[in-house]
C-alpha cells in the first residue's frame, strides 16, 4: 500500500503540467448553464468529462439525461465489498461572465498569470472536478482504486440544481454509497488547509400583508385603518429580541449547541472581528449575544429580511397608504433544525402576533436542511490526516454559513453525509469577474485526495 | 341690506341657467396644468376668468406671472375700512383625464345628464370658482359688495402649487386680508351642508439605513452583521405602542385635544364604522385607542409608512443580505403640531433607538402645518348661518384628514385663517374618470355665498 501510495504521488507530481493543461481544455468549453445559447457547450463539457473518465479506466461511463442538463456517471467498484463506496460529486457548469468588461483576460481563454489560472469555472468548480479525476487517475495507474467510487457530475448547480433531487431519487440504488465526497468547498489560505464539516440550511419565505382593498389617500383615511407596511415592520421587528435571539416559538429547541471543544476548534480560524468588518464593510458587527462572528455565521441560525416592498418607492413623495406590503424573509438553519418545522414556527408567530386589520399569505420559495458531518467520522478523519500529511499542519475545521442543496439531498434521499473539501481560495472571485485558481494549493489538493483515498482503507 | 340680499338671491335664481352655461364655457377649456401641451389652454382659462371678473365690475384685474402658470388677481375694496377684507382663493387648473377610455362622455364636452354636469374640473374646482364669481356678481348688481374682496386664482394646484408660496410672499401686501375664503372643499351629501374647519398638516420624510458596504450573501455573513432591513422594520415597529399611539418623544405635547363639545359635533357626522369599512375595504378598522374613525382621520395625528424598499423584490428568492433599506414615512399632524418639530422628534427617536451596526440618513420631502379655524370665528359663524338659511338644517362641522398647502401658506405668510367651503359631493370622482358636479347643491352654494357675504357685516 505505501509503495503504491508513494508511486501515485510521484505520478501526480510528474504529470502536473498535463493535469493543468487538461483543466485548461475543460475551462475553454464555455458551459454556462443559465444560457440556452450554451446548450451545445454543456453537452461538450459532459462529453469531455465522460471521455476523460473512460480514459482513466472508469466503468459504466454514461451521460444520463435529467430533464435539464445531463449528469455524467461513471464508477469503479472493484475494491471489494469490505471497502467503502464513495460518491464523488461535482458540477461542470459555470456562472455567466457578466460584467464581461471587467475581466482582464477572456474568461474562457484560461490564461495563466503569476501561478494562477484565470477563467470562469477554474475554481468553481472545474478545477476541483479535475483534481478529483487526476487523483483517481494516479491510483488507477497503480492498478486500481483502494476504495469503490461512483461519479455524479451534474450540469445545473449554478441554476440551483433543479433536476438533481428527482434524478437522485430516480437513481437511488445506483448512487447507494457510504458517504459522498463534495469538493465544492475551499481552503481559507494557501497555508491553511480547511475542512468544512457543516452547512447551514435554509427556509426562504415570502410574507405579504393585505390591508385596504386598494391604495388609500393617507390624509383621508390615515389613522383609521391598519397600514400593512407599518404592521409588517412591527411583525418583523418583533422577530428578534434585544439579545439578537430569534423569537419564533420553539425556534431553538432542536438547535445542536456548540460545545466547548468545538468552539475551541472554531477559535483557531483566522477570521476575527476585523476580518468580518473588512469583508462586510458594516460600520459595526452585530449578532446573537455570546457568540463570535465565526460562530454567528456557521453555528447559529439567523432570520434575515432579503427584500421589502410596499407602496410608493419612486423619487419624492406620494401620500399613499399602501394596500399591501411584502417581505422576503429567510432563515439560515443549523443542525437539527428543519425548514418545514421552522415555517410552522413562523406561521405560529404571525398568528399569535398579527393584528386583525390585515390579512396575510406566506409563500415558500426554498427549503434546505442543515448538515453537520461529525469530525470523528471516517471520511473527515481520512481527509484531515491527508491534509496534515500534505501541508504539514493540522487542518482547520470550518462551518459554512451557506447551504449546498445537493448535500441536503444526499442526506435526505441517500441517507449519507458529505465530506466537504476543495482547494480554491477565498479570493478566487467565484461568480465574479477574473475568477482564478491558484495552482500551488491545487496541486497539493490532488496529493491530498490521493492520500485521502488511501487513508479510507488504512487500518 | 335685507332688500339688497333678497334682490341678490333673486338675481341668482333668475340667472341659474346662464351661471351654469358660463361654467360650461370654462370647463370646455382643457386647462390641464401637468401637461405642457395645454400651456395655451392654461392662458385661455386665466383670460376667461380675468374677463369674467372685469365683466362683473372687479377692479385691478390682472393676469400675474408666477414663474409657472399665472395667477388671476382682481379686487373690489369699496366696502369701507370697517368692513372685513377677504381673499377668495381658487384654482383654474384641472387634473389630467387618463384613463380617458373610462369616461362616459368627453371630459371637456361638459355634458349634462340627470341634473349633473360631467366634465374634468366641474367639481374640482371650476364649479366652486364660478359659484364664487356668480355670488359676487349677484351682489355687484345691487351696487357693490358688502365686504372688501381680493381674488387669488392660481393655475398650479393640481401640481402641488410649486410657485404659490413664493408668489404670495412676494405680494404679501397685495393679499393682506382678515381671512381667506377657500371653496376647494365640499359637503357630505346633498342635504348635509358641511363646514370643514380643520386640515391636518404633513411631515413627509424618507429614512434610509445603510449596513454593509454592498449586498452580502446571507449565508456567508448572515448572523454577524446588522441587516438594515431588519433594523428598519424594528425601528418602524417601535413607532407605535399597543394602543396605537405614536411613541416619538413629546409627539403629543402640542396636540390640541378634542373637547367633549367638539366630539359631540363630530359624532353628528354620518361617517360611522360601516362607512369607513366600506370605503377602505380593510378587513377591520384599527386606530388610536379611545377615538372614533372620524376623530382618527380628522382630529388625531398619524404615522404611516408610505413606501418600503430593500434588497431583492423580484419573483422568487435571492439570498441577499441587503446593503440598505428605505422607508418613506409621513406623519399627518393636527393643531398645534409643527412639521419641523416633528422631524426633530423623529430624529431623536432614531438616535435613541437605532443600533450601531447601521448608519442612516433622513431626507425631507414635504412639510405642511395643520390648520384649525375656530368654529367661533366670524367667518365660520357667517358661513354656518348662511348654510342654515339656505338648507334649513344646522350644518355639520368636519375635520379634513388631508392637507391643503395653500391654507398653511396663507397662515404662515399672511397670518390668516381660511374659511373652507365648497359644494361638491363625495361621489364627484375628483381626479378620476367621470368627474361631475351635481347642479342642485351647486345653486344652493351660490345662495350660501351670497348670504355669507351679507352675514359678515350683519350686526
Amino acid at each position: 500500500m505505501t509503495n503504491k501510495l508513494n508511486s501515485a504521488i510521484n505520478f501526480a507530481h510528474e504529470n502536473e503540467n498535463r493535469f493543468r493543461d487538461e483543466l485548461i481544455e475543460l475551462v475553454r468549453i464555455p458551459s454556462v448553464s443559465t444560457d440556452v445559447e450554451h446548450k451545445g457547450d454543456m453537452q461538450k463539457a459532459a462529453e469531455y468529462l465522460a471521455n476523460k473518465l473512460k480514459g482513466i479506466g472508469m466503468n459504466n461511463v454514461s451521460i444520463m439525461p435529467t430533464g435539464g442538463h445531463p449528469v455524467v456517471y461513471a464508477d469503479f467498484l472493484t475494491a471489494g465489498d469490505d471497502k467503502p463506496t464513495v460518491v464523488i460529486y461535482g458540477h461542470y457548469d459555470v456562472q455567466p461572465t457578466d460584467p464581461i468588461e471587467l475581466w482582464e483576460s477572456d474568461p474562457f481563454a484560461a490564461e495563466i498569470r503569476d501561478g494562477k489560472l484565470f477563467g470562469r469555472g477554474t475554481s468553481d468548480m472545474k478545477g476541483q472536478v479535475m483534481a478529483s479525476i487526476h487523483a483517481v487517475e494516479a491510483w488507477m495507474k497503480q492498478g486500481g482504486m483502494p476504495i469503490n467510487i461512483k461519479w455524479l457530475l451534474e450540469g445545473e448547480e449554478e441554476i440551483g440544481s433543479p433536476s438533481l433531487g428527482k434524478f437522485i431519487e430516480n437513481n437511488k440504488d445506483l448512487f447507494a454509497c457510504d458517504f459522498a465526497l463534495n469538493p465544492d468547498g475551499g481552503i481559507l489560505a494557501e497555508d491553511l488547509p480547511t475542512i468544512p464539516y457543516s452547512l447551514r440550511g435554509l427556509a426562504y419565505l415570502e410574507l405579504t400583508l393585505f390591508g385596504p382593498a386598494g391604495d388609500l389617500h393617507s390624509g383621508q383615511f390615515g389613522g383609521a385603518v391598519l397600514n400593512p407596511a407599518n404592521e409588517l415592520a412591527r411583525l418583523i421587528g418583533g422577530m428578534h429580541d434585544e439579545n439578537g435571539r430569534i423569537t419564533l416559538p420553539n425556534f431553538y429547541d432542536s438547535v445542536v449547541e456548540l460545545d466547548d471543544e468545538e468552539r475551541k476548534e472554531l477559535a483557531r480560524l483566522p477570521q476575527d472581528e476585523a476580518f468580518y468588518l473588512e469583508q462586510t464593510g458594516s460600520p459595526k458587527l452585530w449578532g446573537e449575544k455570546g457568540y463570535t462572528p465565526v460562530e454567528h455565521t456557521g453555528g447559529r441560525p439567523t432570520l434575515d429580511v432579503n427584500g421589502l416592498l410596499s407602496g410608493f418607492t419612486g423619487e419624492g413623495s406620494k401620500t399613499v397608504l399602501p394596500a399591501k406590503a411584502m417581505a422576503k424573509i429567510s432563515m439560515r438553519l443549523v443542525a437539527n433544525q428543519d425548514p418545514i418545522q421552522v415555517k410552522k414556527q413562523l406561521i405560529q408567530y404571525i398568528e399569535e402576533n398579527i393584528r386583525p386589520g390585515v390579512t396575510w399569505t406566506l409563500d415558500e420559495h426554498t427549503g434546505a436542511k442543515p448538515s453537520l458531518t461529525s469530525r470523528d467520522s471516517d471520511g473527515v478523519k481520512a481527509l484531515a490526516k491527508a491534509m496534515e500529511t500534505v501541508w504539514d499542519v493540522r487542518p482547520l475545521y470550518y462551518r459554512v454559513g451557506g447551504s449546498i442543496p445537493v448535500v441536503g439531498q444526499m442526506m435526505e434521499i441517500l441517507g449519507v453525509d458529505s465530506v466537504m473539501t476543495g482547494f480554491g481560495l477565498p479570493d478566487d472571485n467565484l461568480h465574479a469577474p477574473n475568477e482564478k485558481l491558484t495552482l500551488g494549493p491545487w496541486y497539493k489538493g490532488i496529493d491530498t485526495l490521493i492520500h485521502f483515498f488511501a487513508n479510507l482503507v488504512a487500518n
